[in-house]
């Protein structure tokens, strides 16, 4: 397995905690608007939606951004809590994904595997949304790439592969990071390299994924820095 | 004229400079090849070819990245100065323009404005080559947008129009700034603010552009700490 070269980040979940971030503008919104629910509950639901939200959206034409899904599917979600929101509640959560904490290892992980591989993420949120997300967390990479690149959706094949054209690389030369199996068997399919970074919190205190299993020459880590760590950066 | 969201920077010629960088690669093919050539006169050739090659590039299809174009214009330039080469120093003249040193305000300019404002390049290099250069340079923005990403090259109103569709924005909320009349007066024409930087130093002794006229709303500049002072950065 060689050193790759370009190293392209998932985002959420990935480098940052949607769980707590989306949960604390919920608890924002209950503050606001008075509106109770079990937050917590909602917010892991409307999660759970987002996989489901997206394969759909990938067979549809024009292509539509995550924060239109977002909105339809937290919209399903509410109604199967029985909650009612005002809209400009409701568009605060939607607008939350964009204010979303590192994990503490995030910033100074980026900037050390920056000194030795070109960086990017790779996230079904679009430009604009990790443009502010990446300004709200101070975290730098090389490039900020996204499926909306390729008008689809991870794990649709065409993302990995755009993103592979737009560096210039071959597949085999880009690891893709990222926290969850599906997304590294994706990439992996295409000939990227798949590197696990293991977030034990993602889902508060259910956990998080394990490493999964059956990827040839998977790399595991961690976090950012234990990466960094076995890649000598 | 309300202060822009975004800035989206041309980048040969307004953040860095080329004549320069190509230039000292030009010095190196000489000593390495021992090819004596007017290399000024070269590089000053080859890049006055460039925007009429971009032109017929536009109209192509597959769209070709800049690479392809720079080593067909260098080949043709090289035959008019009856200059022969080995492919792999035409080959290093090529990637030279991934290496190009910025203007001396460059780097702390960028970090002023990106406090107040989101921003990205907006070049004709294709998003490999901007990320070779923005590191090279050690230069941040929030965003490498590309005339790649909207499969044709500036001044076509359409690689205006997808970096606005990109960031989330509506045009009037987006300043193009360059060196350079005609890419400010294609981006105007889109809706998007002109800011003028001027280089005086862009083709060397010979100078470069002083502020277009009869631009409406133009906001000039001597560099990029002179826009941070004047936007209060």
């Amino acid at each position: 397995m060689t050193v790759p070269r370009a190293l392209v980040f998932d985002v959420f979940g990935t480098l940052v905690d949607w769980r707590a971030g989306v949960l604390a503008e919920a608890v924002a919104v209950k503050d606001r608007s008075g509106v109770s629910a079990d937050w917590a509950a909602v917010v892991d639901d409307w999660r759970r939606g987002y996989a489901p939200a997206l394969v759909r959206a990938r067979a549809q034409r024009p292509w539509r951004d995550l924060d239109e899904l977002q909105r339809e599917s937290l919209q399903v979600v509410l109604d199967r809590h029985a909650v009612t929101l005002p809209a400009d509640e409701r568009e605060a959560l939607v607008r939350s994904w964009r204010r979303l904490p590192p994990w503490p290892d995030t910033r100074a992980g980026l900037s050390r595997l920056r000194t030795r591989h070109v960086t990017a993420t790779l996230s079904n949120g679009h430009v604009a949304l990790l443009v502010d997300l990446m300004r709200f967390g101070d975290l730098r990479v090389d490039a900020v790439l996204s499926a909306q690149l390729a008008d689809s959706y991870k794990p649709d094949p065409v993302v990995y592969a755009r993103a592979v054209e737009l560096l210039g690389l071959e597949p085999q030369e880009v690891a893709m990071v990222a926290a969850h199996g599906e997304d590294l068997a994706a990439a992996a399919d295409v000939g990227l390299q798949p590197v696990f970074v293991r977030r034990r919190r993602e889902w508060g205190p259910a956990g998080g994924e394990q490493p999964p299993a059956g990827l040839p020459g998977l790399v595991a880590a961690d976090s950012l820095d234990d990466l960094a760590d076995q890649w000598g950066c």
